[in-house]
């Protein structure tokens, strides 16, 4: 193969869930539709590259500032879902489970990789509290990871004096869990959780 | 999501092995890598966009012409395998298993399709064989199926009345392959075209 061409399979295997096989096949399919596919991609790559930037409101990834969320006036402003990364935000917009905007932290607190509450967009949340006054919540929005409970106990912790409800998501089963196939943490939070179930009608 | 990061996770989904869900990771890890993976792979897509083109001797699509296989002074000029597509000839060449040079098709004879022996480069290849009298061999390697092997025949048959010898891959048993999975027609070619065993040093 060509220099060029394996500099492109070089990088195109870098890309998640491509090796130096699919990343040929992908490379050949390239190939075979320049104006199509490869011509069309390239241009769109270079756009997002130039236009992308933070969010200056909620440290969202996107190619306007403020990000099509924060710049979205359906969305309630009473409400923000601090998250750990993008990718978590990405996770419950596709969802369509939240209608409120976000605030992203850029990582969660690790002693191993040496992230420490300075690393975190913290203050920038705080200042964000202190400015807008609409907002009445926060739902920490982190997994249920030691790394991830840790970074939302720190949030709490930075937001405990100012006038707003801080929340975490719920621990329990998952929506089509089986019990026999989840882990003891799991399933003691879910027990201590527990709920009072309603009769069904009529009963 | 933005537009623009919509149509390029719809543009990136459109790559084989990858779907919607996929695309997105792609599209995120690009965002986060932008002046490592982002800016680099739309600056080396513009690249062979633009020097992308069909090699004038074997019509492999490559970013030089001639292609740096037709190029290549080690390669065997003596002999040329006939592929009918670029991925056949990248999986030759993966394999490291053939040291002379190439003819792309550029399709299997299809009436499907409505592919037709003119829009294969055959009369190129007839060509070629007329103008480089090194050329002693042509290897047709086609795909084992029905189309594969009309193919063959008929570019051996526009070979018929030219100086060369003209050979087809053989077929057989996969190397590693064990009878219990194999098709009725493999098993038939295997047992037709058997071979004599050589008998084991000192037996």
């Amino acid at each position: 193969m060509d220099d060029r061409l394996q500099q492109l399979t070089a990088l195109v295997a870098r890309l998640p869930g491509l090796g130096p096989r699919s990343a040929r096949r992908v490379v050949l399919r390239l190939l075979k539709n320049r104006e199509t596919l490869l011509r069309p991609l390239a241009a769109m790559l270079e756009k997002v590259a130039d236009a992308l930037g933070e969010c200056r409101i909620c440290g969202n990834l996107d190619v306007c500032d403020p990000c099509h969320i924060c710049a979205d006036a359906r969305r309630d402003p009473a409400i923000i879902c601090v998250v750990a990364d993008i990718g978590d935000l990405w996770a419950l917009e596709k969802g369509r489970v939240f209608s409120g905007t976000y605030h992203v932290l850029g990582g969660m607190l690790s002693a191993l990789d040496g992230i420490g509450p300075q690393d975190l967009r913290i203050a920038q949340l705080r200042q964000r509290l202190a400015s807008d006054r609409r907002i009445r919540e926060v739902v920490l929005a982190m997994n249920a990871t030691l790394e991830g409970q840790t970074t939302a106990h720190v949030v709490a912790e930075a937001l405990r004096d100012l006038d707003v409800r801080v929340t975490g998501l719920a621990h329990g089963v998952p929506v089509g869990g089986e019990l026999d196939y989840l882990d003891e943490g799991t399933l003691m939070q879910a027990l201590r959780l527990r709920r009072p179930v309603e009769a069904a009608d009529g009963s």
